[in-house]
């Protein structure tokens, strides 16, 4: 079977069913196209249009100049299958299918399904889908999705599942509110060929890609998921979000994807024992790969912090635990640093509580001299340092996270932005990330990406 | 002793160690007065200085007509003991020391601490702190916050707690990126004399306050604590965030407010049994503090869901159990209502996938009639409606509420906005929130909080 390359990468794409008529599937495609800036041969298909968005149209595949290597279907359901044995005729390789009521719908969808995969694999066809938003690959400038995109920013992070989120609203929220970019993005749908363990085997080739997240309802063949996902996560992160954690869940999802969920306990032992890194909802996987993607692992679970607020030290120490992280007492030289910029009578500890060495210092010294003493503790693995966004902790932050870094390039950071003003928290975050290291708004969320770090580190 | 309403609605303020440097504490409390506009006489005191922000500087509290309501002492520790003394002869019946340096650093610190407070007591002098930040009072146009901050939007929601948080950082947040408004902010520091019970009976009996938000490191008296809190919560929801869940936690307690933190299980069983809602965090906290302002309470633990997305009906159904809830399968006649608006091949079930709806129908139409099928459903108690903020899914959001809410209007609405262009999620939130209806960026969040609702209702 042919590999799943022509899926991001290319050269020539047909989009049955094209519109002109904004709004309709067969126009966002072509459009999405076009905004991404795809470089290949784009051939809008209608029997009834002379022209969509300033490209020809085709009247039918037969008409389009030589074999396409992908071909997107925005077609009723029922002319599913015509559309499966066309591009049999025409010796398409790679198919994807955006069309929903296939085993989605339960039984009454089932046998349409199996027959589409049936023709396709006779051809030789790779199909993703049925029921698949589409594809994004930043670097090829492309993306397929059947709901409207803007052109994303260019990273590291590759994506996949079983939801339409990925290639829609999760896209648009990665590219307007976090910073990391992504290499590419495939929505599975009802996986009836293409599945995740095609899209490992690919993103584990695949040097553009240096994390993968995966979001599955359920997996079909269970014994060679665990162990690509072995070999995938020999090389690369993998964070797996798997949903059916619970009945209500499963039969949800019965009627989501048709999928067979399985049962909780054998998905969570086989995601952690194959080495990946198992998260329980969107937001930690991105926690993560952000972290994954711009900082070193961990070469332990010491984890040094540094705090504006008591309460943000109580909260770090309250779930450190949780995360199977710890917060080693600092070292008797590190203490004799720290006291360089705080009061005689405040606590010289970790989690350190800066307030008062801020008020006496000013927050400048105070963040810099306590950071640098914690993280050259040959105690500590990682350092977090925790603001709250008011006038009275205004400093550089840029410049004392890469004084950080340049100190001990090996041990990875992380950025808390506490509460604060909203404004001033986006563009901190937008320097900081921008700058490679990674923030978050709760003490708990960063201290659970380090975690996820360390987990996969020491696996 | 004298009750606290001084804190909140004071007729005159002095405030001791008042400076002319921007950026010091002395400072800050007068700007911050001036900031909220408050009405009342304001009296900066420091011996040097003639006039502070165009203000008349007084050289001691001596100097100062009459006797202020409260006094804000900005004063270094060693001079606290002649602070409290000056305060008793002139009369002063409130104090607030924001001076760390007690007992939140240990041994050293509790023996001038006590001293502090005998001489208060027998003074007949309420005294909040020390290592307090301050207070907030909208209605009173007034903020002795320690912390620069920007005059805040009145509403309904009261907070208090052992953080300096909720006068600094939180209450920029609030003002910058939430739309409910507060009432009143006290931050208790050590607790050396005003305490959580205080604060409980004061808001209990203040109309002003429709909800309370309570953050507590540990209480001193327990069992008048439970029955302060049950009296309370029979009158309005109080929501309690207690910290110190684990041993390292109530180790960095005991170095942030010295308080003795008492064991996780004593006081999870006692905040739910007297009625209150125990939350894990500050995110938690305003979750529910929203809804329980705006919205009426369920009448019982069954949701519909309406989707835009499948996986946002998976995570709902997987999640809806652990906040003790059901999403009940719709009525007959309610699968009729539903499927006016739906292919007859897409499943009319709760939760509702409206995706392929929204194609054939459009978005308005979709979520109207599934929305009100499932809202009118006897068996349903309260609707939670999925967006996710892409081209495709643009209506008039506030319009779909108003009608929502006049059918039914003793059922409590929640819309999530999951993922999507940030930009537009503010705006739609911004336009819900200002409507009375509440947001959350995810399906958990949005059944947390209804969880809590029910709860409450049915304590």
């Amino acid at each position: 079977m042919p590999g799943l390359d022509e899926f991001f990468h290319p050269a020539s794409v047909a989009v049955i069913g094209a519109s002109r008529t904004p709004g309709k599937a067969g126009n966002t495609v072509v459009s999405n196209m076009l905004e991404f800036g795809f470089e290949g041969r784009l051939y809008p298909v209608n029997p009834g249009a002379g022209e969509i968005l300033g490209l020809r149209c085709y009247r039918s595949l037969l008409e389009v100049p030589g074999t396409p290597d992908l071909v997107i279907g925005v077609l009723p359901r029922e002319k599913t299958r015509d559309l499966v044995a066309e591009c049999a005729r025409e010796g398409v390789r790679h198919l994807i299918i955006p069309t929903a009521g296939f085993s989605d719908v339960g039984e009454a969808g089932r046998g349409l399904e199996d027959e589409v995969v049936s023709l396709a694999r006779t051809a030789g066809i790779r199909l993703m889908g049925p029921n698949s938003i589409g594809t994004v690959c930043t670097s090829g400038n492309m993306a397929t999705s059947i709901v409207t995109l803007e052109r994303m920013r260019e990273g590291g992070i590759s994506l996949f599942g079983q939801t339409g989120m990925f290639s829609s609203g999760i896209a648009r929220w990665i590219d307007t509110s976090e910073h990391f970019g992504i290499s590419k993005i495939a929505c599975l749908g009802n996986k009836a060929d293409v599945d995740e363990n095609d899209l490992l085997e690919y993103l584990d080739a695949d040097v553009e890609t240096r994390v993968i997240g995966a979001y599955t309802e359920g997996v079909r063949h269970g014994a060679r998921f665990a162990r690509v996902l072995r070999d995938v996560a020999a090389h690369k992160p993998v964070l797996v979000l798997k949903s059916g954690r619970t009945e209500t869940g499963r039969r949800a999802i019965a009627s989501h994807t048709g999928a067979l969920s399985g049962s909780e306990g054998i998905y969570a032992g086989l995601i952690e024992q194959a080495g990946a890194i198992r998260v329980g909802d969107f937001e930690e996987m991105f926690d993560c790969a952000k972290a994954l993607q711009w900082q070193p692992l961990p070469g332990g679970n010491r984890v040094g912090v540094v705090s504006i607020t008591g309460v943000g030290c109580v909260l770090a120490a309250d779930s450190a635990g949780g995360f199977g992280l710890v917060l080693p007492p600092p070292a008797a030289g590190t203490v004799a640093r720290m006291r360089e910029s705080m009061p005689a009578w405040a606590p010289a500890a970790n989690p350190a509580d800066i307030w008062a060495a801020i008020e006496a210092f000013g927050p400048r010294s105070a963040y810099t001299t306590v950071s640098l003493a914690l993280l050259g503790d040959e105690g500590v693995d990682s350092l977090m340092v925790i603001f709250t966004l008011i006038p009275e902790s205004d400093l550089d932050v840029v410049g004392l996270f890469s004084r950080l870094k340049e100190d001990r390039p090996g041990k990875p950071l992380a950025a808390v932005l506490m509460a604060g003003d909203a404004g001033m928290c986006r563009e901190w975050k937008r320097s900081l990330e921008t700058s490679g290291f990674p923030t978050y708004p709760s003490p708990e969320r960063a201290l659970r990406a380090i975690g996820a770090m360390w987990r996969y580190a020491s696996r």
